[in-house]
C-alpha cells in the first residue's frame, strides 16, 4: 500500500477515466432480455442451462428443499443469524413512515398515504459464493414496508442447488418465493414476467456486471435500488489510532474484488507507516492476499494531509461507500461528513460490524454516488400517493388565482375545470346532495 | 369519447404495446451527449444553434434579465404565483425528514444522518410554451431540503428569450443559476459539467423524448427524479357526480398531448352517457381541440362497471398519475386505492387545482409506475448516511456471532477485522486513552 500526499492522490484520482464502454456487455445482456420477454420460461431454462452449467428441472425452490436447508446449517450459524435478523430489524422499524395529512379542515384536507409496493424482486449472487447477509439486508426492509410478496432469485451452482445458508436466510426473512435464477435473465424474469416467475415493480440486490447492466435496461419499466459498483473503504485515522486494526479493515474491504477500494487518511506520518507495516504483516496470513494485493495496487492509498480538515474535503469528494472515523474525537467529526453511505466512529465499529450484524443496511451507495443516493431502507419498498381535497368553497376561492396561473401556460381547458365549478356552484351543490 | 365495458376496456389495454424502439433516437441522445463531454460549452453553443434556431452569446441568465422578468409580469401573476408558492412550501415543509438516533448509550450509538444533495439541476421545458408551475414545483422542494446549488436550465425561444413568467417564477422559488440550454445537450451538461456549467448530482423536471432518453442515459452516473411519460387522468364517478365536472376534468387532461390518456370509471350507464354528451357539449369551445380528440381517440375511454369495487381493480392495475374520486363518500374509498399518484377527492378538488395551487407536488409518476414511485418530494433532495459506533465491550460480546456470519461468506479478513479487536482489546484500550 503506497503511501501519498494529498495532491499525489488527487493527481491519481483524476486520472481516472469516466465508467464507460459498456458496448459488447450491453449487447449481450439486451440480448439475453429480449430473449426472456418472447420465450418466458424456455428461454430462462436455456440460459441456465448455458451460463450456471445446470439442466433445471424446476425453477422454483420447494418448500422440502428450504426445511431441508434449515436442517443443514449449523445452531451456531442460526443462532448468529438471528440475532443480527434483530438487530437488523430493530433499526429498520426506525425506518417507517406513516401517512399524514397536513390540514384536515371542513374546508381543505391535503396529505400523504404511504403505500408498500405489492411486489418486489430481491437478487442475491450466488454460484460459488453465498451471501446469507445479503438476503437478511434485503429482505428485512421489505418485509417492515409491508411488501406481499417478496421474490428472491439467486443462481443455482453446477449442481443445480442453492446454499443452505441462503435458504435459512431467506426463510427467516420472510422471503415468500425463492427461485434458482441468476444473471441478467433474472432481471429480466423479475422485471417483465414469465409463465412462473411474476412480474415485480421493484428489483433490489448487488450482481455481477451483467446484473448491474441488466438493471440499468429495465430501469423506468421497473424501479431499481441502484447500479452497485465495486465496494469502497475510506478510513480517517489521526494517531490515536491502532495501526493493527485500521490495517485489518483495509484488507477486509480489498477480500472482496481486486475493484475494491481501501484509502486511509491520516493527519500523522508515523501513524502512515505503521498502518502500511501493518498491512505487510497482516497480508501474507489472509487467504485472499492475491486478490487484496491487486486492489491495492490499483485503488489503494495511505494520504498524508497536514490538517484533518483537508481529509474531510478528501472524503467529501470522494463520498466513500463505507467511512471509519478512528479518531480520538470521531463523533465530533460527523457534521464534517457531507457524503458517505455508512460512517462507523471509533476503533471498535470496523465496518464487518455493519456488514452483518449492527442494524444499519449493508447495501450502500458506491462509486461517489453517496452524493445523491442513501443505504437501502424501508423507504426504498414504499411509495407516498398525495391526497387533495377543497370543498366547494375553497375552491371557488382559489379559482381566480388558479386560473391565471393555467392561462399563463396557455392551458385554458385547465382553466375551464375550475371555472365550470366556480359558476355551476350552487347547481353543482343541488346534484351532490 | 367512447363508453366500454370493463371486459372492452382490458383487451384494449392488452393490446398496447410495451415500450422500445427507442433505437433512433437513442443513437442521437448518445452522440449528444459525447459532443458535450468532448467540447463542453462550444457544444452546447451549436447545439443551441442546430436544435433552437438561436446564436447565443452567453448561456447564462442575466441578473438584469431577471430583473426585467420580474417587471415585465402583471401584479395579478405574481400575487398567483406567491400564493402557489406558499401552498406548496406549508405542504412540503411537512416532508422534512431528521436525523436520527436509535439507540444512545455508552455502548452503542446507531443512527441515521439526513444530509440535502449539494448541487441539484432542474430541466425546465421552453421554446414556445412557459411552465412557471414546474419550476416552483421542483425549485422548492431542494430548497426546503436544504440544496445549496440549484441550478436550472430551459431552452431559449428562436429570439434567444426564456420566458418573464419563468424566469420571475425561478427567482421568486430560490433557485441559484439559470442557463439557455434546453434538450439531451442540457441533461449531458448537467451531468458531466462544461466550463460554465457545474456538474450535479440529481436532475429532476419533465421534457420531451429527447430529454427523457438523455435521463435514463446518465441515470447511474447521477440521480434523476423519474423518466416521465405522458400524463394521464382516471376519475372514478358515481351519479352523484356532475357531468359537466367531469366532463371538464377529461378534456383538461387530454389538451396537455396527443398521448395524454383520459380515463373516466362509473357504475351508473346513465351517468356515463351524460359525461359522453358534455364532452361533446365542451370540446368546441376549447383552443386544443385537434390535440383532444386525438388523445381520446387513442387513450380515452368511459368504462361503465357494475360495482364500484371493481373500479378499484382498474385503478391499482392501472395506477394512474392523478385519481379524481368522484363519488358521494369519497373519501371512504381511500384505502381501496394501493396505486396512484395523486387522489383528488370529492367533485370540487378537479387535477389543476394539484397541478397550480394546492401544495403537492405536481410531478407525479406516470405510466404505471404509482406501483413503485412517489410524487417528486423533499425527500428527492436529500441522502441519508448510517451511523455506527460500539464500544470496545460491546464489539467483544458481538464479535463470535459476526465471526460465524463472514466465515459463512468465505470473508476471512472481514472475520480477521473483528478477531483483532477481540484479542487487542487491552493493548487498545491503552492506545485509545
Amino acid at each position: 500500500m503506497e503511501i501519498m500526499t494529498q495532491e499525489q492522490f488527487a493527481e491519481r484520482q483524476g486520472r481516472r477515466q469516466p465508467s464507460g464502454g459498456h458496448q459488447q456487455l450491453d449487447e449481450a445482456v439486451q440480448a439475453i432480455i429480449r430473449q426472456v420477454q418472447q420465450d418466458g420460461d424456455r428461454a430462462l431454462f436455456d440460459l441456465t442451462a448455458q451460463f450456471d452449467g445446470v439442466q433445471l428441472a424446476d425453477l422454483a425452490v420447494s418448500r422440502p428443499e428450504i426445511n431441508a436447508a434449515r436442517e443443514n446449517v449449523t445452531d451456531a450459524f442460526m443462532d448468529a443469524l438471528a440475532e443480527a435478523r434483530d438487530n437488523i430489524t430493530a433499526f429498520h422499524e426506525a425506518q417507517q413512515e406513516a401517512s399524514w395529512f397536513l390540514e384536515q379542515t371542513n374546508a381543505k384536507q391535503l396529505g400523504q398515504k404511504v403505500t408498500p409496493i405489492e411486489k418486489v424482486g430481491l437478487y442475491i449472487p450466488g454460484g460459488t459464493a453465498a451471501y446469507p447477509s445479503t438476503v437478511l439486508m434485503n429482505a428485512i426492509p421489505a418485509r417492515i414496508a409491508g411488501v406481499k410478496q417478496i421474490i428472491m432469485t439467486t443462481p443455482p451452482g453446477p449442481d443445480g442447488r442453492i446454499s443452505d445458508e441462503v435458504l435459512a436466510a431467506a426463510d427467516l426473512a420472510g422471503v415468500t418465493a425463492i427461485y434458482k435464477l441468476g444473471g441478467a435473465q433474472a432481471i429480466a424474469a423479475l422485471a417483465y414476467g414469465t409463465e412462473s416467475i411474476d412480474r415485480v415493480s421493484k428489483i433490489t440486490g448487488p450482481g455481477n456486471a451483467y446484473v448491474a447492466r441488466a438493471k440499468k435496461w429495465v430501469y423506468g419499466d421497473v424501479a431499481i435500488d441502484m447500479i452497485a459498483g465495486p465496494s469502497e473503504i475510506c478510513i480517517v485515522a489521526d494517531d490515536t489510532a491502532p495501526p493493527s486494526f485500521a490495517a485489518a479493515d483495509l484488507l477486509s474491504q480489498a477480500e472482496h474484488d481486486t475493484d475494491a477500494a481501501a484509502i486511509c487518511i491520516t493527519n500523522s506520518s508515523s501513524e502512515a507507516k505503521a498502518i502500511q507495516a501493518e498491512i505487510e504483516k497482516q497480508i501474507d496470513q489472509l487467504e485472499r492476499k492475491a486478490i487484496i494485493d491487486q486492489a491495492f495496487d490499483q485503488h489503494g492509498a495511505i494520504v498524508v494531509v497536514n490538517r484533518l480538515d483537508e481529509a474531510f474535503d478528501i472524503v467529501n469528494d470522494l463520498a466513500p461507500e463505507h467511512l471509519q472515523l478512528m479518531l480520538a474525537d470521531a463523533g465530533a467529526y460527523v457534521d464534517r461528513v457531507q457524503n458517505a453511505g455508512a460512517i462507523f466512529l471509533g476503533h471498535y465499529s470496523p465496518e464487518p460490524l455493519g456488514d452483518y450484524f449492527a442494524g444499519p443496511n449493508h447495501t450502500l451507495p458506491t462509486s461517489g454516488t453517496a452524493k445523491f443516493a442513501s443505504p437501502l431502507g424501508v423507504y426504498d419498498f414504499i411509495k407516498r400517493t398525495s391526497i387533495i381535497e377543497y370543498s366547494a368553497s375553497a375552491l371557488e376561492q382559489a379559482a381566480d388565482q388558479i386560473d391565471r396561473l393555467a392561462r399563463s401556460e396557455q392551458l385554458t381547458a385547465h382553466a375551464n375545470s375550475v371555472q365550470i365549478r366556480k359558476e355551476a356552484n350552487h347547481a353543482a351543490k343541488r346534484s351532490q346532495s
